[in-house]
């Protein structure tokens, strides 16, 4: 491994430290890889080595090209200073994505704390987009940012669809970022059919870091489940940007959306709700809902009995309740509606623009 | 290992299974076991044997006695009967509890999908309440368990700081039970002050119980963290009940509130920043606001870099903004202040009724 | 769940107790179930309840059906009688097998100590083989087992080809039965080719049965690796018997013997150094043989770098040095020997008998 | 993190990579950490990358200063080369040991295939011995090491009393060094009292490394439990060297020998058995000798059910049979002998040299 520490703004001391592995010879199936970036918290007062090699470790085993962001702090932590460190750091990492082996669609950001409110801004309004974010006990609200840096914006209501997938971390009894920041966080990726996963162990003290008993704080009470979040984030992380294949990467088992309804044209992976209030999607839809109607029963049953039970009771209404929240391609796969219909299904919607 | 098989109510086929265990003889150390209540799912139409006997296995081999429980379904759903089957099976375990060897208090209660709304609806309105719930893509929102059931009740409004404590958990693209249902549960549970641990697994479909090969669905998609609740969840018992000790349990390592904002007295687990607007702690807190004033520097620095320097920079006010969601205990832990003081002050606060 | 009890033999209180799970219904892709028989430990003077129960309750969430096996004890353990114990089971559940819903040729066993003893005596002596065998802190040494009983015989020399799949777990300090017991078992496994697993963990004391708290003898000093062997050892077992399927188990992914150098015919999977040196292979080998000798540093080199620097420097000889041990298939995987030469010297080998 | 490259011998190439992590400062409870040699494997024909960034990232992570050795190969590997590089390392690392801020005697060693055989010979025959060692898929034998490098010696004739604890790890089916290379070895350290951990996996091939899919060859057929020998090995070595404490190392949980049977002066932690039979200690014993006659069938009963039959049955012989093997802590630990005697007795036995 070689490590290489950059100088991104001298006089607010912003740096990013890359530590790169090897590709290629021994590592033979390995051509590229995928990166991470790491910013440390402290809010925004300074940036901790606590937070910065130990999870840095598990992320190298893992194959990742890993950075670690030493951002403005201080009086220097003013808005949009951070955030700008955080561009030119993906910048850099960009512009030297051949050189450094890296994939560049393929460059995830963790952060913990204040860093990790900079990841989530990151997420939601950088130019340079990371393709997944990991964030650890997070500051999120604009409320409780200002307790760290008064020029902070609020990232809750930054959120939209456009936002890269999260996976969300904290302990339920942090005193000093309390749990409602990665609560709303969620929410607001819910609400915009963002991919997330989220862990919140019963109890832990602010600021653990892996873990580990490397890094914990002496004598603090922390539950046996919080440290699983690295290898948890690691397997999750593959789900999102794929895993080692051979020369490239496997495809994501995870998509960016929950489902189709919240990407750009219409697809089999929108939601029979969506697709049946789109109003564009009215006419490519018709043959199908008129077959629908006839099979309802079929398909309920099909899903499950609890869908079968009530559709049989309440009609075609029934049959929705159970159903509109499923993909297309889910009640597809289970009618026996001709693989030609379905082709043509298929292909009429991915005509039309998502009218979001 | 015994099966015992009670019939609750005969005409709508409510039935409480008990699996229970030994204890004495070659398990000297066990004099009684604590319990958990398992509520199947099957959106009030069935209920599902794929999340009866298999999550039981897991909580028999963790030494508890299990029960499991059939509620009434389908057109005998109406509201309040399945709660009423959940009041009969707690009375039932309670009036044999010395017979089936059972710690009275200390039974839980597991419930997935629309059984997840009926332990749901232990947790929050029951007159037995359970010791602590674990909910499993459970249905919550009024507008959504009226799919099933149309006189079923709401249970995120149930929610106060009374509910016991929670282990949530779900998968983020649940087709039939949205995410929003365990999302506004636990926003509900943080509101209240009480504890919860959840996991938010990024994709699995709906129903998975255990997410073991032999009760998942064929060429269902379930991500790899998943399968690990139940081991999870049982730590996170162990926790929240104490685990097994010389014919005892052990103290609980998680308190049921995460703070004592919550409890009926005042107490040294409050909040600064509770105390300090709670009127009728003035007088008890009076002496040490005093003693704060003068050594807030030293007390934030011992919290913390940044709690340091922000109150370095902006006095009383930059101190209480890093220190009012710590506990008193906290804040006390890293002080000279004398033993007596401590001591006296956290007398004062124990006679002081919590004026929530 | 269903429990049944079965008198095995009446006056040495000989019991076969079954713990059958459902099959179809809602576990629609199971139509049959592995087996597994439990045999405690007790040194052959008692039948302990810690090493009955919590295991099963492991197995049974995995999806087993499982059998607990209280064998001949005190004066009545006289050799063959706890043998004879575990045949008449054995008959039994393959009698049962189709009213119980079982595979038969898939029923693993499970011994604990002299539990173990009598386990590890199945797999290496009975009429009824079982399909694989979990051997936990298990006596096998002649010596030692006499300790308990002492016309039990000696089950490290009854080990032979014949004996099936094992998995060896014990703690390294154990002060009852020493490790030799299980080293030396081990031993004998891979001199006869035998498929094995085995974990042995730094320290722990003798019958931790699962290590779960509610098993541990209070204060005992057990290592924190001890408890896995239960999950550790399931996942084995899928790998050896096969995992749930639609109904139907899955193909295993370790065969029972290392190598083909150890089943009834020769095939491409004995190694390369068992054909090169077996008389009735060398007429089917000829052709391959002399291929190799032109082709060699070819195939050297695609094994791996340190083959390759050995084959060049010192030729056929130090060719074989590296690849003797390989099996034929991987040996041709490496080369461009066509598919029909492969295929043709595949069915010539398949064609010869084993001159074991 | 820094990294430092030191040339240890410029005509072999032998160098020495230091991966060095920050003390003091936010890590406030670290003064210095223990620090952990990788041996990379390669056949003594080249060292494998594969086998050194990858497993050094899982041991940074749990708090080493990690070091990687690259040795003689080849021409370069005539022995003692190889083990003189090793030597020339851990001099050097004793050197540096204040400014590198490790603790001198809590240095391991961790070797892979033939980094595996000179792993095992640090332990065994070298000067500077490690404190612990782990071995992955090791070369031990001297038939097999010939096979490599024809000067290398054998290893496992070498094991003795003195050889450091080991944790000892590999696929039961490698083709490339047989298991029996590790059986032997592990056969040899039971002999010799020696504590150890071993994880022998039911498959995978040779070289799979730390097992993730970063490192993993494609296609690769690696049983799922093979990975977890990282961490493991972590947990492990905190057992053998201590944790992190408070700028301190906790004390281990496991001693570096089985018994005190194998120490250099006799205690209460050698076994019932070995001290009957030891001549020096008749004396000290003969007290307690006594004593117990009287009360054989209390402590017996007090060890167990199968020791209070069996002693029951058959007097001193049978209690010694259950007992001799337990240390004397173990056997008094039950009794009702006084305290001061068993002080008279530890302290009388501490004076006597073990004549072994």
């Amino acid at each position: 491994m070689n490590i290489e520490k950059i100088v991104l703004e001298q006089e607010r001391k912003v740096t990013l430290t890359a530590y790169l592995q090897e590709t290629g010879g021994r590592f033979a199936y390995i051509e590229k890889r995928p990166g991470i970036l790491i910013i440390p918290g402290g809010g925004y007062q300074y940036c901790s080595e606590r937070e910065a090699d130990p999870p840095a470790m598990a992320f190298l085993k893992a194959g990742f090209q890993v950075f670690i962001l030493n951002y403005s702090i201080g009086k220097d932590a003013r808005w949009p200073n951070p955030l700008n460190d955080y561009e030119a750091a993906m910048e850099q990492i960009q512009t030297k994505a051949e050189e450094w082996r890296i994939y560049k669609d393929k460059i995830a950001v963790l952060g913990f704390s204040a860093g990790g409110h900079l990841a989530a801004s990151a997420a939601t309004m950088a130019q340079h987009r990371p393709a997944a974010a990991i964030l650890g006990y997070a500051v999120t609200l604009g409320d409780m940012v200002k307790n760290c840096e008064e020029t902070a914006p609020d990232v809750v209501s930054a959120v939209d669809r456009r936002t890269c997938p999260c996976f969300v971390f904290a302990t339920r009894n942090d005193s000093v970022v309390p749990i409602e920041n990665s609560l709303t966080f969620i929410t607001a990726l819910a609400k915009n059919g963002v991919s997330f996963e989220t862990h919140i162990y019963a109890y832990g003290p602010h600021g653990f870091s892996t873990g580990d008993t490397s890094v914990e704080y002496k004598d603090s009470h922390l539950c046996s489940r919080a440290p699983k979040w690295t290898e948890d984030s690691i397997a999750w992380l593959r789900d999102v940007l794929g895993d080692f294949g051979d020369k490239t990467m496997t495809e994501p088992a995870c998509p960016r959306h929950v489902t189709g309804d919240y990407e750009d044209y219409l697809s089999l992976e929108c939601t029979l709700g969506y697709l049946r209030r789109c109003q564009n999607a009215a006419e490519a839809m018709e043959p199908f809902m008129k077959w629908l109607e006839e099979n309802r029963q079929q398909v309920a049953d099909s899903i499950g009995p609890a869908a079968g039970e009530i559709t049989r009771r309440e009609g075609m209404e029934g049959f929705f309740l159970m159903a509109d929240n499923r993909t297309l391609r889910e009640v597809l796969g289970n009618t026996d509606l001709s693989r030609e219909e379905q082709e043509k299904l298929k292909e009429a919607l991915e005509k039309i623009e998502n009218p979001l």
